[in-house]
């Protein structure tokens, strides 16, 4: 039987300012999908990692994504997933996603492509409903797209990609959790128009920044006057890590996605291992068990890498 | 005595989701400063126009910025200045910043050019304080600098130049009477998170879209879902004129500034002026005199055209 292997990255969304709408693929961590056809209908998954995720094709981000493709198919044809996950689920860093755009690029490649890049992005969007409760497109559109990319819309899935000079990025991931369900409900449903005015003007500082590789205006950008002050509340060392890493040479950073992950950007590898050093340094001290990584912006989004 | 006589360009601010962050400089209309020496120390000032704006040098836009920029040299000098408007004031398109910016880059040109384009900037902004009743830099920033810019941060002048692909623009100006100051008090103080972001993605496409020289996303991002539907029912057409603009042919457009000017954005000079068309026979049925403008984007801020 035929099978096809992927590489579907982590991803780091929001980006500080540019909450909901940016959305960035990492070179590292990735998980690892392997699709093979079956002469069974249906789907079977099996996870290779120790997280205890749900195998049941119904309860699995990967299954109802996979589900949502065979129905667009409108075929009978059976598949067996095997998954591992690398990238640990509830980090922050589009572990669901990775789940969901992966095995959706497996499945298109194992059967000739038949699909675009956004239809299979509206397949793993229904597996990610499965993990957020939303559709939303800003770790899923970079996982398939690949580099930097703005969901203008939603709806309509109006991605448009942004280029980017070489950066660096740094992520500590301290072994702490949050519900992105409550980060969610933490939000105000309401903000000075004030305050919008600036964080709008820091989206547009962002992009134009990234698209002339002006590293300076990167950095002056990278703020989060709404989200930030309220849910980097849940993140024990917070201020600390941002105020060091900046102190060691980061461009600037915030929260991935709705946490607990916090990134930096950097303009030169040396920084970012810098970085590094200063976020564990704070987990140490406050005795929170934490991962770092320290990579850079993946070009490709979900990878094939034999069939 | 020496003097130097300048250009100084009408501006589009807000550009639809853009609000007070983005502005643009126009080819036309432009008003004439003329500036001179004088043996006799403070300002005087005389207006060739019919605006009837006030000649006191304390209550006139031009006058108050003219002296921030004396005192900031420190310097007895004194100056006659002759001003001839073309932007009529209360156009919405940065008639008293025309005034403002036009009146300082003269003044710094006739003085060996001691202030960088900031430092002017600035000493206008407290000319628009008369106009407006508070500092913003939306029209005086693109009337300086030229072409497309975004205002990231008002406070510490941090203006950044956008590259844009060749744009005409059409404008009318209902003569109707809408002050900048009510204009701004109808806004929500408090807007909802989700038009919000829906706001800031636009934003992000616009200035994407300009950057990438991409007219079909410069379109789909020039919406407003925050500041428009408030202003918009101060202009009576608007709801027309936007959509017949736009089966003309226009990319997008909306408000100029506060208004009541209304602007398009349009790819080709022949659509813009088809666009005028579509506009004029708008206040022709309503009965409200107008005039129209088709134009496009000045690359050049306030321009120097004899010493």
């Amino acid at each position: 039987m035929r099978s096809v292997t992927v590489k579907s990255p982590a991803t780091l969304s929001n980006l500080c300012c540019g909450f909901d709408i940016l959305g960035m693929a990492l070179e590292a961590p990735y998980d690892l999908i392997t699709i093979s056809e079956s002469a069974q209908s249906g789907i079977r998954i099996r996870h290779l990692d120790a997280y205890g995720l749900p195998e049941d094709p119904l309860l699995n981000i990967s299954g109802v994504a996979l589900q949502s493709f065979i129905n667009a198919l409108g075929s009978q044809q059976g598949f067996d997933v095997v998954v591992e996950k690398k990238i640990k689920p509830g980090s922050g860093i589009g572990s669901s996603a990775a789940s969901a755009a992966g095995v959706v690029v497996a499945a298109n490649e194992l059967m000739g492509r038949p699909f675009n890049n956004n239809q299979l992005l509206s397949f793993a969007m229904d597996g990610e409903v499965l993990a957020s409760g939303s559709r939303h497109a800003d770790n899923l559109a970079p996982c398939i797209y690949g580099g930097l990319v703005l969901i203008r819309d939603t709806p309509s899935l109006d991605i448009i990609p942004l280029s980017l000079p070489p950066l660096y990025v740094t992520i500590v991931h301290p072994q702490i959790e949050i519900k992105t369900s409550y980060a969610r409900e933490i939000l105000p449903k309401e903000i000075p128009l004030k305050l919008a005015v600036n964080q709008w003007a820091n989206v547009a500082g962002l992009v134009a920044g990234f698209q002339q590789g002006d590293y300076e205006l990167i950095g002056r950008s990278l703020e989060d006057v709404i989200v930030e002050p309220v849910r980097s509340k849940l993140i024990p060392g917070f201020d600390e890590v941002k105020q060091k890493s900046l102190a060691a040479g980061a461009l600037g950073g915030g929260i991935s996605g709705s946490g607990p992950s916090l990134f930096m950007l950097s303009k030169e590898k040396n920084l970012a291992e810098k970085v590094a050093v200063e976020m564990s340094g704070v987990f140490e001290r406050l005795n929170i068990e934490y991962k770092t990584y320290v990579t850079t912006v993946a070009a490709h989004g979900v990878e094939v890498l034999h069939t």
